[in-house]
This record gives C-alpha cells, structure tokens and sequence, in this order.
C-alpha cells in the first residue's frame, strides 16, 4: 500500500450498499481498502465467494481476494464506512469510535443522536464540528441521510437559502435496491407498486431539519419546516424518483426558482472534493425525464437530476428530482463526508497522489 | 337477440378500452353488443383478427365473429359507447347524437363543454340534466372522467361533503394499459418511470372541480378546490396509484375522516346499478396495500381502494388510492353511465331480464 | 359441513402451491378444506394473518379464519394435500400415511420412490396400483410431477402411444412463482434471466420415465426415453413455456403429429373429474402465442397450449409448450390426482353433491 | 478532423443499432464520424433532438449536433455502418458501394447473397476476398450475422475445427434491444414471453452455414451442420442468452471440449483489432452465469460468455451462451468488420493515432 493514501475498512461489506464502498474504494485518489467486514455468518469467508456480486461492472479482484472479518475493533485500517444495518451499527460503530477510529455511517442508528451529524458536504459541512461534544472516546462518528433525503436537501439547501422554506410535500418512488438483498422478493415487485417502506417516511420527515438547521453553541437548531412523505417502492433497480412539492417563505418567481437550483454549487470546501459532482443539481428541460433509468449517468451517480419545474396550484413550486440511491444516497454519501473529513484535517492527510483532485480547502 | 336488452355499439373497439368494454358487454344485463367500429384501416376485418386482445380473459365468441365498421352513423344499436381517440371523438360523437343516438364517452373531447357532463354516478348523477341544453341534435353525449380523476373523485366526494375541501395534492403512478396499444416501448418502460404523461395533470388539476360542482340554471358552478397534479409512468398493467394530500375545509378528527370514506355509499340511484361495487370506496388496514396487481379485485374493479390514511404534516390528511384505470377508470365508467341513464329512464327501458339485478331508482 | 364432502388439510399452506390448493379447495365440488398447517414458526397463528397472500383473487373468508398447526399427525381431515418442502415432506409425509390418512403430494421426495407414483391423470392412471406395495402403513403416498413435467408428459404420451418417443431436447423458460416464496430476490429477476434452477433439470430427465413406463407386476419398468434439459428463471409470474424438440420412433407427417396432439383426451378415467380441462392440450395456430400470461386461462390452468409446431431440422418436431405451473403443474395436478383416487374408490367416496360434475369411472 | 483517422457515416442513427455505432465511434482510434443519416422523416432535424437515445451513458456531445441526412450518397466520409433496416438496406446499401464507398452494414439484405460475406473476424477473415467478385461498383458491402449467430459462431468455430460440428439446437431468450425502437410495446412485453420473433430462426438456422464454410474459387461452401432454431422475446434490455446443444462429429471427453472453448484466440488478424476482446470466450464456472443484465461487462460487450457446460443426454454437449446484441451482435460487430478491413488495406489505412492500439496484420 502506496503510504499516502489512507487505510480503508468497510463493515457491511456484502450488501447492496457495502458493495458499492467496495468498488468506489477500489479507485478511489484518497483511501485505499485494506479490510472488509461482515456478519458472523460470512467472516472467515473470501470475499468473491461470500458476496452476491450485484453491479454489472465487475467485482474489483483486490477486494475479491480479501477475508472477510468480523464486524468488531481492532481491525487493520484508520477510517472505517459502515454499510450495517441500523441495529448492528448500534452496538459496533461505538466501540470503532472508542477504538480511535473515525466511522462514516450509511446506517441510520445515530442520525437522531444530537451529538452526531449528519452530513451533506454541499449543504451543511459545519456541521462536522458536532463531533467534538461526541464522547464515543478518541474517534467519532459522521453520518449520511437516509438515501431519499441525500438528493431531497441538495434542493432544499438553496430554495431554503434565497426563498426561504416552510413546507414540502413529497412522494417517492424508490428503487429496489434501497431494500438491500434479498429485500423485496420478486413475486411482490414485478409489474407492481408497494405504498410502504418501514421507517421510510419518518426519516424523510424528520432529518432534514436536522441538515439545514443552524449550529449554535455546539448543537443543532432545527430548521423549522415540515415535511410530510409517502414512500413507495417500485420496480426499478436503481434511483430514487422523488415528486416534490414546496411552500416558500417568499415569493418567486419560477425563473428565479430555476436560476436558483441552477447555479446552486453547494459550500466552497465540497467543490473540489474528488467524489463531488461538478454541479451537485442538473435541471433537465426534456418533460420526460429525469428518468431512475439514467441516475449514474448524473455527475457519477452523485448529482441529482431535477426535470419538470412549475408552479404548483396548492403550494409554491412543483418538480421531480432522481437521486442515485446507492450512490449519492448511500456508498458515495458517506464517501463524500470522508473526503470532506480529510479536506477539515480530521483524517490523516495524506500526500497528494497522482490522480487525485488537489484538495484545497476553502470552508 | 332477446328484445330486452338495449342493443350498444363500441366505437374505437380494437384499443384496450375498446377491448373491455366488449368483454363487459358480452356478458352485461342490460346491453347487447350488435356493432363494433374501429378506425378505416382496420374496417371491414373480422373483430378477432383485426384485435391484438390483450386481456389474459379470452375474447367473447360472439364478439370475435363481428365485422368492424367505420365509425360513422348510421350504425345499428340504439346506444354508443366510445373509446375513440381525443381527436377523433370530437368529429364523431356530434355525428351520432345527431343521429339520434345516446354516446357515452370515455374520450376527454367533450369534457370541458360546459353543456357536457362529466358523470360518476355515485358523485353527480344529477349533472344528467346538463344534456336538456346540448343541442347536438336528438341524442346526447355524456363523458365519464380521467381514468385517475374517477378514482380521486369518489374520495374526494365525501369530504366534500362532510369537511369541505380545498386544496389536493396528488402524485400518480399510472399504469401501462392507460396509454393505449401499442402504448409505450417496452425499451423505455421496463426497470424504469416516465415522470410526465401529455393533458394528465391538467385533467387531473380541472376535472374534480367540475364533477363536484352545483348545477345552478342548467350550468356547473365549478367547485372551488385547488388540485396539484404530478403523473408518472410505472411499470405496472393495470390499476392506477394515487397518493393523495388534502387540505379540508373544517378540522377533522382522523377518526372521523376514516369513517367518512368508510361510510359513503354514493347517491342512491348509484347503487342500484347493474355495475355498481357493494360499496365504492374499500378501507384497508395493511400497510402494504392497496397494491396495483390486486387493482381488479376490488368490486369487479369498479370500487377504489384506499390505504396508508394518516395526517398529512402539510396539509390535513393524506392517504392512497387505487383505481382500476380500465375498468372504473374508463370502460367501467362509461357502462355505469349508461346504466344510470337507463335508470333515469333516459334509454329505451328494458324489460328487466334473468340474470339482472332489479334497477331500482331513487334519486 | 355437509357429509357429502371428503374433509382435506393442506400442509405447507403458506406458500405459494399450499396458497392456490387453499384456493382451489375453497369452491371444491368433493373436498371441504377442514385444516392447515405450516412451519412451526407459523403454527397458532390464524391463517389470514400468517399467510402472504400472492393471488389477485381474494383470501377466501373460510381459509383466513383457521388457525395453522403443526405439520405433524393426526390433524382433522380424512385426506392430505402436502405442499411442503422436499426435506420436510420426507419426514412428515409418512407419518401421515402410517396413520392411515392418503397424501397427495406436491412435494418431490417421494417421486424416485419405486412404490410412490407419479399420477397425472390423463397419463397413467393405472400405476395408482403402485400404492398396494408401498408399506406407509394404511394410508398411502401418492405424487404429481415436478412443474416443467406435468405439462410435458401430456404432449409426449400420445407421441409416444402414437409414433414412439426417442429423445427431448428441453429449454424451460420458468415462472417466478415456481421458486416459492420470497424465492427469487427482484434485484436478480428484474430484467433479467438466470439459467440455473437447482435440481430442476435432473427432475425434467427422469420424471417422465416414470411416469410413460408401464406397470408390470407391480413394478414400473421406465420408459427408455433420453431427455435432456436447460432450466432458466425468467421474470414471469406465472407459467411455465418450455421449448421441446422430439425424436420419434417411426417417422411421421408434421399433419399426423398435429392431428395426434389435437386429438389427445387422456385415459377415460380422467376425463370426467372435475378439475380436468375440456382438453388436455389446447392446439394454437397464432405463432406468437402461447405465452405465460395467458397462462391461466387454458382450461383454469389446467390444459396445456401448444404452439409454434413444426418440424425440427436435427431431430423430428419441435414445439412451445406452457404449463400453468402452479395449476396443473402443482396444486391443480395435486388435486387432480386426488379426485381421481375418489373415482377409482381408494377415497371415501362422496355424495354427488349439487354442483358437482357427476363422477363416471371409466378406466 | 485529424487527418489519421477514417471519416464515417452511420446510416440509420436514429435506431438502438445506429445509436450504439454514434456511441462507439465517437471514442473510436480508427474512424471519426462525420455524417448521420436517417430515414426521410427525420432528415434536415439535429441529431440531438430527433433521437430517442435509449443508452444510460449519455449522447456525444460532438454527435448530437450534427444534422441528419437523407441516406443517399454522396455523404461526407470515405466508410459507411448502416444499421438500416433490410428493405431500405437493399436499396441503399448498393448505392453506396456503386459510388466507391465501403459499406459494413448491419442488415441482412445482402447476408444470403454469395458475393457478400459475412464476417465474424476470429471465426473467417479470409471470407473478406469474397468482395473481389461484388460488382457493385468500385466500393463493396460487408456484412455481419444476425446478433443470436453472431455470438453462436464464436463458440461452433473452434468446436468444429477440433471436433466437428454435426448439429445444433439452440433456443434463444432475446433481449427487448433486439426489436428496435419503439419495437415491443411495455404491454406485451411486461412479465411475459413472446415465443416468435419474425425471420430469427431462419437465419439463426442458416448464417452458420455460411461463415463456417470454406472459400474455394471465390466462393463459400457451405458448412453442412444442420441447426434448429427456437427465438423467445424476453423482458430484458440487453442481451441475448442462448441454451445451445451440440452434435459433434468426433467423440470428446468434456474436459477435452471444456480446454477448447477456452484456448480459443481467433484468427490471428482478428487479436489485435482495436475492438476486439481480450478473449472471444469467457467461459464461465458459476452455475448461475451467465445473465444478460451483465452482457456488456464481457470484453466490452464483445466477447461471449459461455456457462453451464456439460453433457448432453440427447445430442453431446450442452451450455449457456450470452451474447451482447447491439455490440458483438450488431454495432460492434459492424465496427470490429471495418477495422479488419483497414487491417487488410481494404480502407485507406490511417497513420496510427495517439490512443489506439497498433494495428499489426497477421493473417
């Protein structure tokens, strides 16, 4: 391992989500996976035996070749991303962050702690001074949000910023791959429409609130819109479609709403991160798209796409956004806080390589 | 065939509303189907091969025997049920109530004519009385709404009534048979969601407020409620899904909205038809439902289903709504119509036959 | 219940064959569904409550009501349907026997069985005789084929009565509902196929063997056919299409192949139960059909279609054949198989009750 | 343009084929495309608009703006790819030789005529020299096979040089990509099979034959193998998955047939083409490979995979053979055609660019 880059463990590493880290970390400028980790059930397992390898592109070999270890510290690496399930992460990503090691959390165990942010670098990167009140012990923890309200805030942050926000309104249509896997059977998916997703619409509710709230003395003012959600699950395999409604605080004109969204290019220290996108929002004028087909396509699977911007009878303004749930909304999310994190001095610097992005920070 | 029942033509018989309202007439109380037409390039064919028929139900014998013709009075049958085209709805349905001949139209053509009544019999079968002032000639036409608006209204209907309503929002998740044949590629539908579908949000945004108006001096007071409307392509068969806000007039106890849907029964000459469900709206419990796979379960696919109610955080109360879309949201629609003009003695009467139910008026 | 009707339990109610015998049971001229049983996992649950319920058709009231038990004698009822796993009924299904109770099994486990005969009945009625030497106990075990199977073998026996069967070449194109459920992941089926079904080949190679060999003192001597198999998943819900090539003994115009499966009706024993289609094999001529949608329709699931019939350039003829494969190629042929036991006496034999086809034994 | 790579037209751009062709020439070593051209409809339109690009990756910025024309020549560029369909092609395509250019088409107008080979370049470059003897003019037409043989004959080639090849039987289960846009409508596609596809299994049943044969005085000798063919539409995107069946002229112990699919390199011209895959087989250990949802992973969609091999109870060896339809199967096969022409010196050689492989000719 070249000593500039920074030794990567992923916990949850066969899961739809633990699987994207996996190919992500494998070309990635900054980090380099040293260590894989998984239930009880699959440690001591290789890794290309024990994964169902779900993306089309193939599994990197380097990662293949790895074994699997159980989920608890120490494990070989000096950042951890965790792709566990919200119970598991519970009880081992404290015990990581007691060990002294950072943890960039996919898993939702922690998002409600006050001490834990949750992390989107474009919309609230101050939020990382959260950690220091944390008291997990010498490491910490940082989250991503729930993959619909990864892409949902990355709209909200600027609306809410030059309009003002007071209320949204919002109806997912999310992809299989949200559920992990197995997760949803086929004989329930195929040709259907399921109108529930356990704990879904809580968390669509309530986190961003918590992202696009202010930080005073240390802790986290709510902002104080409301939100009200309806998740449904569809037969697509990747990308969270999202129809979405907002109530301003001002008025605004449509052409000033979409010269909003447009230039919208997030906090200045998110620009040059090496997962960023190049614009975080695309605005689409093709009525027929965005379409959960295309979501990698955008930015890398890290922008999100907004397409049939109007008025909206009830509220202000009405459009539909796709966000790559495993990408924006998961894997690349918690990739992008470690990026983030490197770029505020909390991990290790490590020298510039080759190919990477030169990270200069700029808050 | 028997004198007592009303001999019906299909116009536009080949596409796949065409193709249920035959399988509904040939088994149908009230109605004999004598004709079927379709456009000049299909003429002249035998109906069993000129149709791609795609429901998994085989086509009628009786029906596959039929020659089509081209959809110009005179035709023989005393009763015209369309499922042209828009376009071509306009030019014929005059045609043949100038003839003499009662339409009625699943086709949106004539629904904005302010002497053209939009019916749901269980809604506004009063609006009947708008036909006194067409002048189209001897006959009539009467239109039965969007395939979505006929779901949302009967939701829509009693908390009109009980609480009043004044803004709705709603997202839908429309199915393929809603498009026609061939409808859309498979290329563009599978694994994916088209977020627009032409002339749905405005039907779905303007209808409503026409259904539920007064009738005041032979014209519709438009009701006053602001509907925001947002429509997507799924890849489901058939049965549409709406996921639905409401702003209510007065405040409502959740309980009270639960048991204002549960109770409604419709008008009470709507529920003495041949077509009518046991009760138009069915309130489920299970988080999971209601799912369009089970859409034609539902009352022979003439009632709604109605899941998921809950308060909504931004306007008052929030649920989902599953409509047959070629059943009670189009074929289904147009036969209740018919049947309700039998009922309010509006067709040739016929002598009550075997297998009917009693058609018993009371407005 | 009225005493004109055997009493029947299905075991293994939950899954997606136990789910269409509780269906099939529920309007059931000779059976009344008196019990269920499941895993112990779910036994003491009530059945409504337990049971994912896959079918579009509704959960019949009676059925929702029961509570399941245990898998494991004496359970009411004076006949056994098992839709039990192959591991489970292994163990179990012999107890039931031993206690004198005849089981009709859908499961696999019993079928290379020297003494266990695999019934289709329109096939090989007479190896019911196998029952004499099985040594259960009182009562008996008696099996229907694997899915892919129960279709084939009705279009290879009049081949085979009629030119001989030398070789079958086999690609299955399989249904998801074939893999129980939750079965497939929709993140493997979703536009997808997976050409491996575990066992299912070996099954489509030896089965029909069996099932074509004669009964010669009490024995079957197999029947010396050479099959060779291909099974694919595909993402269907329901029904199975398999491509079939077949060497004949003795050459044959494509024109005496045609008449010779069109004119197949089965032993005459079979031909007056009252799950028999009207034909076992339905001929079709459109080329682009049959396909598994349609499925159900033939027969209610329980003929099956045959189409693109032609000459085979390496060996005779080659055809596409569908098989419903939970009907006839699961809890129809199941039950098939017990009304014919009624008929040949091996039940108690009921009452000719109202709606019932009367019962003529004709071997 | 540099003046070391080849000007090219695609005619029929606006198709899945044609589409794929602008997708793999605009990142091409060899060929730079400089003109579109499309049916008369769309002539005089911008690419980027007349287009329904269906590919995720999004559309060359450089293609979408060109203008497309009337495929008629003269066009600008000194090679055409037609992706046009067989009518139009056989009009057109001859044209275009007459006027001195080199056409590599991907219709099968021509593919029947002994004057135009079709070539597949690991399995029968020297087929090339056919076109001495076209007298079109003083450009020549260059077919590739149909997208099912295309993928076939990489794996008869090397089985017939070590072993001979008597018969196949092959059922295909063809991706939706295959059928062109629009092509298969969602309603006939969705959860079902269509077990006909117009014109595939005569070809799939007679190319073989064509480019297995040897050239002798100029013309092919066709392979005497006999093959059948049965073509299924399935409800996948991309990629066609073959269950094939091989009759082999010579005994061969499975591990003999095993080492040969896998040492197979092509003809020595074809390895170092600058599409060609690093190995024209893959062969697979994984019994549940391969699946078409990963076509394009292989080689970049140019080279088969190949599983599930083993013994054949009918004929002598079985397997799985997934083809990638418009890549290997039509536009790269297209491409891969005109880079052995410019390996040959059929087409004005460019001087060798930056990024392309060196092109080293040895036959």
């Amino acid at each position: 391992m070249p000593d500039h880059k920074i030794a990567a463990c992923v916990l949850g590493a066969t899961g739809p989500v633990g699987q994207k880290l996996v190919a992500l970390l494998a070309r990635h400028p900054l980090f380099e996976l040293v260590a894989l980790a998984a239930s009880p059930r699959s440690a001591g397992k290789v890794y290309g035996e024990a994964v169902h390898w779900l993306d089309p592109a193939p599994l990197p070999e380097m990662a293949a070749a790895l074994r699997l270890q159980a989920a608890v510290p120490p494990l070989p690496g000096n950042v951890v991303f965790s792709a566990l399930d919200s119970e598991t992460a519970r009880e081992v990503e404290p015990l990581f962050a007691a060990a002294g090691v950072p943890v960039f959390s996919n898993a939702s165990a922690f998002r409600t702690d006050p001490h834990v942010p949750i992390i989107v670098p474009e919309v609230n990167p101050q939020h990382l001074a959260l950690i220091d009140s944390q008291g997990f012990g010498p490491g910490f923890i940082v989250t991503n949000p729930n993959c619909s309200v990864a892409g949902l805030v990355l709209a909200l942050k600027p609306l809410a910023d030059t309009f003002g926000v007071e209320a949204v309104q919002v109806t997912t249509l999310q992809a299989l791959s949200g559920a992990g896997y197995p997760g949803v059977a086929a004989l329930d998916a195929l040709g259907n429409v399921i109108p529930f997703i356990a704990g879904e619409e809580e968390k669509i509710e309530q986190e961003p609130a918590k992202i696009l709230g202010e930080v005073v003395d240390g802790q986290v003012q709510l902002h104080p819109l409301r939100i009200s959600a309806q998740a449904n699950r569809v037969p697509v395999l990747d990308g969270h479609l999202l129809s979405v409604s907002v109530k301003l605080s001002r008025t605004a004109a449509l052409a000033q709403v979409r010269e909003c969204l447009q230039s919208f290019r997030g906090a200045a220290v998110s620009q040059s991160l090496p997962s960023s996108p190049p614009t975080p929002i695309q605005l689409l004028e093709d009525p027929l798209h965005p379409q959960p087909r295309r979501a990698s396509e955008a930015g890398g699977g890290m922008a999100v796409r907004i397409g049939r911007l109007r008025r909206c009878p009830v509220l202000d303004v009405r459009f539909v956004l796709l966000v790559h749930n495993t990408l924006r909304g998961a894997a690349g999310g918690a990739l992008l806080n470690a990026e983030l994190a490197v770029a505020a001095g909390l991990l290790q610097r490590p020298r510039v390589s080759d190919g990477a992005k030169a990270v200069e920070l700029a808050w």
